[in-house]
């Protein structure tokens, strides 16, 4: 039954782990179901409430725009440089999604696929917050080890990463995250 | 900062185990955060294009439903029997959620509350659906560990709580899920 | 057989996580049994050889006093409060307790209580001591992770908490370890 | 300070898995410390209320007796009949012991290292149940591994090493887990 | 200095799951660089004193043949599907040893790839037997989870893919593994 | 057969962790495997086109020198100091690895050994190399967790070992390595 197997593959997202983590060196990482739960909640957080944004759509959004990983697992930065650069990922993500979805009605598959797509292509003012979020997300994590020993000067890349964010309220957490624990 | 107390609170999800396994005996079982992510994604696709259900209501709690386990963390059967029943144990998750929420500003917290206190109570379509789905998820996994060499017969209690489940949607799984497994 | 039993619902000790270090980010932190161990033979260590401990009764009771998370894993402070303070924890662990002795004859069930009783009521020297060594044990760990790069301000509240500590032998050890590593 | 150092060497073992259950394939298995803990609470549980057992050398012996594997580890049948046998295995184990109740003053040292040379030369009643105890705590851990999942043929070794079992309540638990689960 | 970059870069391949495992539901499955191992032992007690094969070549080809995951990570099948198959994988990895070796100097830069190629394109004597060892290491790996547990029926991809082994050694050990775990 | 039972004799090193860093606090360290891996890929990267060295040997030296502790497990260094220091642990390494070379036939089991010898004797140009390079792989490990978090000072014994370097390429490695890391 479609539902089972789709349950079966994005159940490979609890044991998969974020490899970022483990190429920079912290064992036993989060795995890709923390993160995206992670994520989505932050989006709850910062999206209720919000008149420019669409919550239901918000929360969709985050909910499914990882879930090609569990065909193709969390690709590490070397990999998306060696596949050809950001464009060769999302088509390749985008790809795995469509083949997951391809396991539910054509109704959801063509809603879901649609709310991916805004996704992937920022277009959307619910797209660039979840963008935003995710990479804010990444942040707090890294900034969780390092209150446990990780190295301070190891977050440079998540600060700047955060640089491209502007949506004003999670500029608002991010200014406030830097005065304590840049 | 409120914002970033309540990323820290909640990001604890992601380390604490499920004690229900552990007490079952399976090591390095999923985290709460692992276990809340596939319960979202699974309320997701049976609630999406549903007449009766309100699924930006849905989504929120079951983003939330798990949350006072930031606090309290995942309760053992014998925890929640001694606390003196569900009854209690919904009390004290009550109180959990209270104290996590209040980090929120009054808006945000009055309209989480409000879902989460329809989910305790059980009376809405929505927390209706959602309980039934928690426990599916529930199964599912048990199922997964089934496939891996977690013997059958370990699995009967999950079977039996799945005998409460009534919605048709998912009923219909877990038709198909017994046929299969059990 | 009820000596099984109470084998068998002890052993998820060796699984369960002290949940205080899950809590403040350390993963796969030691479990209830291994903490247990470590006070045990502190206590053994500590009270031998001293004329105003019965050594036997403190033996007893460092291996009983965590017994009851059998049933109710390790409550977080958190829940702790919010189940209204030391004063409920004490009662549900006795709870926990009293339930896991029924599985042994009266006989030994009875003696055991008692001296549980006398645990937590802190009324015996081999109460007071053990109390005070279960709180040293935590500190010893908590510098056993900071010697691996757990950063030295979160000990803080165990030096705190340490302060509490007044029997002569457990203070000299706490004189010199935090000439050393605090 | 002798007393810290004593608490630094015997902590690994919190760490220190069991290599019988490594080698047998179980990842992840539980630390010395755990099954340390686990042989203790058996050994009180049997050796309590019985005449011909002094109860105060059993605990201490039971606390005391894997000690030596802070310092040498766990070391695996094979290792043990490389180096000789029996006989080599417990002259180091013995060495280890001595070496790490050098950091004791003399009364405790001379008064733990008589317990443990009672318990490798297996010669009072206090000894012979600990041999025992720890045979039982080990094959009971092994059916909890069953349990959930690992292959009962896998267990005969167990079994067939608790054939040496003679005391009276432990064979009463054997002969109850034998109708059960073998 | 390259040569400390180029120990960075593969040292993570100590952390990397072995996807394949992951997906199939074994947690904390073995890392890349303890398969990797493995091979390479396999195919020294195999190569050794063979008059068709190289050693030398043999060998090197085995360490190197899965350094390329130290960039790519280890590949999901369904990942491997979706880049379009496995020319598009033997294309990525390539690029990714390429990348890897430029870390060295010009002399063994060429030498390595010139070996990897020849495992990559299959047509020498060695890379064919390294291929066909590298495929009995998983399937002797997946019969180690079954001698613990792991269901007999996961096994049949490995066997089948075992098929396509036709090295007279390997041919002779598959042969005895079925008549024993089939 | 025998080549199945070297195969999974040897399977352990997958699961057996380097005691050395559990000993030193790190919890779920490298494999043995692992450690393995990285030491032979070293040793392939060092000594490849070096006119002094054959490599051949140097290949098959450093993939079996460290097979004894499939049966030994991995000795802390207390362990070796109780067993009379590094001669007897040469000693019984030697045994171990004579025992597991009785699985092949007489022409590889000679071979083997008789490289074997050469690297314990440590009189052979390849034996000098190899056995700088493992001390020099567990200074670059060390390294890796100290960019973790792992303090500096910890890693002073590594750096006094590892003054005993003396091979040119190797040397020029940890000058390197000393002016980034020390």
């Amino acid at each position: 039954m479609d539902l089972i197997k789709f349950y079966e593959v994005t159940n490979v997202l609890k044991r998969l782990p974020r490899t970022g983590w483990l190429v920079k060196g912290i064992k036993n990482p989060e795995s890709i179901a923390a993160h995206s739960f992670s994520t989505i909640l932050l989006a709850l957080i910062v999206g209720i409430e919000r008149k420019d944004i669409n919550l239901q759509k918000l929360l969709i959004m985050a909910i499914i725009h990882d879930l090609g990983e569990s065909y193709i697992g969390d690709l590490t930065p070397a990999s998306i440089e060696l596949l050809g650069g950001n464009e060769s990922k999302k088509k390749l993500e985008k790809e795995a999604i469509t083949k997951l979805f391809d396991l539910l009605d054509e109704h959801k598959q063509k809603k879901l696929l649609d709310i991916y797509e805004q996704y992937i292509n920022n277009e959307t003012e619910e797209a660039k917050l979840l963008h935003q979020t995710d990479k804010l997300e990444m942040l707090l994590q890294a900034v969780e080890y390092q209150k446990v020993g990780y190295p301070k000067e190891n977050l440079n890349e998540f600060w700047n990463a955060a640089e491209s964010i502007t949506d004003n309220t999670l500029v608002e957490i991010l200014t406030y995250l830097k005065t304590r624990y840049r």
